[in-house]
């Protein structure tokens, strides 16, 4: 295996996925089943992984998994591992050997378009600040997700889910911006429409930056070729009034958690119903599909994948505890990013609405030095 | 009928509930309804009913109610209605002659215990606070609903989901006080466990009140009679680490219709899902009884009510939607409320807390004052 991965035969269509194989729960057993769950389907894709290069080596040489990751992974050795446990501010300072780093390090260099990591989120995000740096006129990078919706396209975007605790109303536009390009190049909507999150649909509600946020983002809709909605709701996050909903880290990431929480409960209690009596385990076995096709739906392993957004170049972080579904499904999503060009489109976006801003601020700054022409 | 409700032979069993019969996206029949079922089941609730007495009258006699409900309701006219629309200023200015106004007034005057409305959230919490007043050493009031959860008591207490967007440290070590106290008392916990919702459980997370905050209610937990479990995040809205999750209004009334959201998608596409062949269809019949249970044990409907705490009197709010299931279930929270004596006892625990706070600040004092002594 060359260590530079080649143009191949395929053309554009091959996409290289710089993968993280250590720091998850699971360890790199789950990490390398779940790419070659990826691998078996879809044959435009070549991955780079990071960590224990003699363990990765094996695992991929399984002969489960070896008919489809022969000669379509290079391995790189990085010999430490980012626990869950780590602060990001030591990372930072003293993780040039992990497998995250490294695995950033691909994308840096251009040789691959995305990373994965199903390691510690806080650690990535700090990591991937300073080595990949935030796009021109991003001030504060997010963490975008799917959510299951009722609109046809089954899942909305939300972010920011907990990339920072604090945001203002020039963080929450360019959410908007960033949430839009990711519903344009992730769900495949022309035109997205954009919710920010409040405690109200009334103009009038929810906290003053709110409004000043929503004022802002309306402004600033139609040249970006989004809609905007207004104030959304908590019960619209699933639902189908908009694409992608817009919030500060703190209460997107208790929104989050506070989804996962109930749909675990209601699975379970659903379970605990049908066994209940002999009636209801019969029930059970012959409902087995139609829960198959509802768990399918809303399986949290399936949207595995927060996408960090206003970087140079995509970072997308699998769950801590992701099996070989999740880790596939994380692949299945930076394989469409990488492929749609979506890291570019992005950046060209939130350059052009920054430009924007500076040439409604100047024009602005022109008119008010005319009326004070006027009035010397 | 008396004007003034008598003391019953059934003694201090006895409770009189306010209830505004109006304003109810269902109207006063659906209240009726909902009265007629507590009445049915609970021989010791009488009410005071506020709204247009004949229209009340008429409903009550109905041949399906009457029995219920003969010699055990009062009727106040109140000839105008708070509809869903009206700021709450101008039912403040205006709202003398509403069924809104004077549901409150029973409790203001003592008639009754707790008051039970339907109508709008902003303008029935606006004039609770200006006719009924806060408890003294309550700097904000709180709404606090029953979240469906893992513990054996079936539900958690969450507060504050929407009386104010705003929360500093020491209104959410209020909310603390008053929601372990609505637990010792609606859920009959006798050491409830506190959480103070965040993004995190490490003691470094999340925003710097936070920090504060926990630090606070940390410093009261021992003499207020509840243990507290530091960080919960938005998994333990419904989890069993805590019994009481307390956050501000913004955070709280965004994690409730997320979770209202996602249970009803669920609960749809588990529909969807059995109508979707022959064999399901089959399966959701033989499904049925084991699908009510859990219906029954999520079904927001039995477990309608935001309290209102931090006031002089208690006041349930029951969900706009509610119908005669739903308006019951409030009845029957009021009841139990008013019948554990919980604003007196609530009240006490306040002042409690509020002296004790006194009493270390002014230790505090003394103490300064002695260094100042030493050092002079």
């Amino acid at each position: 295996m060359s260590s530079q991965p080649e143009i191949s035969e395929a053309g554009q269509g091959e996409v290289v996925i710089s993968v993280d194989a250590m720091g998850g729960d699971r360890g790199p057993s789950a990490v390398i089943a779940g790419i070659a769950k990826s691998a078996r389907k879809n044959p435009d894709i070549r991955f780079i992984l990071h960590g224990d290069a003699d363990e990765l080596r094996r695992l991929a040489a399984k002969r489960l998994y070896a008919r489809y990751l022969d000669g379509r992974c290079e391995f790189r050795n990085a010999p430490d591992v980012v626990t869950m446990d780590d602060k990001p501010s030591q990372v930072m300072r003293r993780g040039q050997d992990t497998s995250m780093w490294s695995a950033l390090e691909s994308v840096r260099n251009k040789e691959a378009t995305v990373a994965v990591s199903c390691g510690n989120t806080g650690a990535l995000m700090a990591l991937a600040m300073v080595r990949l740096r935030k796009l021109p006129g991003v001030n504060r990078p997010a963490i975008a997700v799917l959510w299951p919706s009722r609109n046809p396209q089954d899942f909305n975007v939300m972010l920011d889910v907990g990339a920072d605790v604090r945001a203002d109303a020039e963080d929450l536009l360019q959410y908007a911006l960033m949430g839009a390009s990711y519903a344009r190049n992730g769900l495949a909507l022309d035109r997205p429409r954009v919710g920010l999150l409040n405690v109200g649909t009334e103009e009038h509600k929810g906290r003053p930056e709110m409004r000043a946020a929503h004022d802002l983002i309306a402004s600033t809709a139609q040249d970006s070729h989004f809609d905007f909605v207004g104030f959304v709701e908590g019960g619209d996050i699933p639902g189908d009034r908009a694409d992608v909903i817009v919030t500060d880290g703190f209460t997107g990431n208790i929104a989050l958690k506070t989804g996962e929480g109930t749909a675990s409960l209601i699975g379970d209690l659903l379970r605990e119903a049908f066994a209940y009596s002999p009636l209801s385990r019969i029930a059970s076995v012959l409902a087995l599909t139609s829960l198959r096709r509802l768990k399918k739906r809303i399986d949290p392993r399936r949207v595995n994948g927060g996408v960090f957004l206003g970087l140079n170049g995509t970072v997308v972080k699998s769950h801590g505890s992701a099996d070989s579904t999740g880790v596939s499904a994380a692949v299945k999503l930076a394989f469409r990013l990488a492929q749609s060009g979506f890291s570019d489109r992005l950046a060209a976006r939130v350059a052009s609405a920054a430009e924007q801003a500076q040439d409604a601020a100047a024009a602005h700054a022109n008119e008010d030095a005319a009326k004070d022409g006027t009035h010397a």
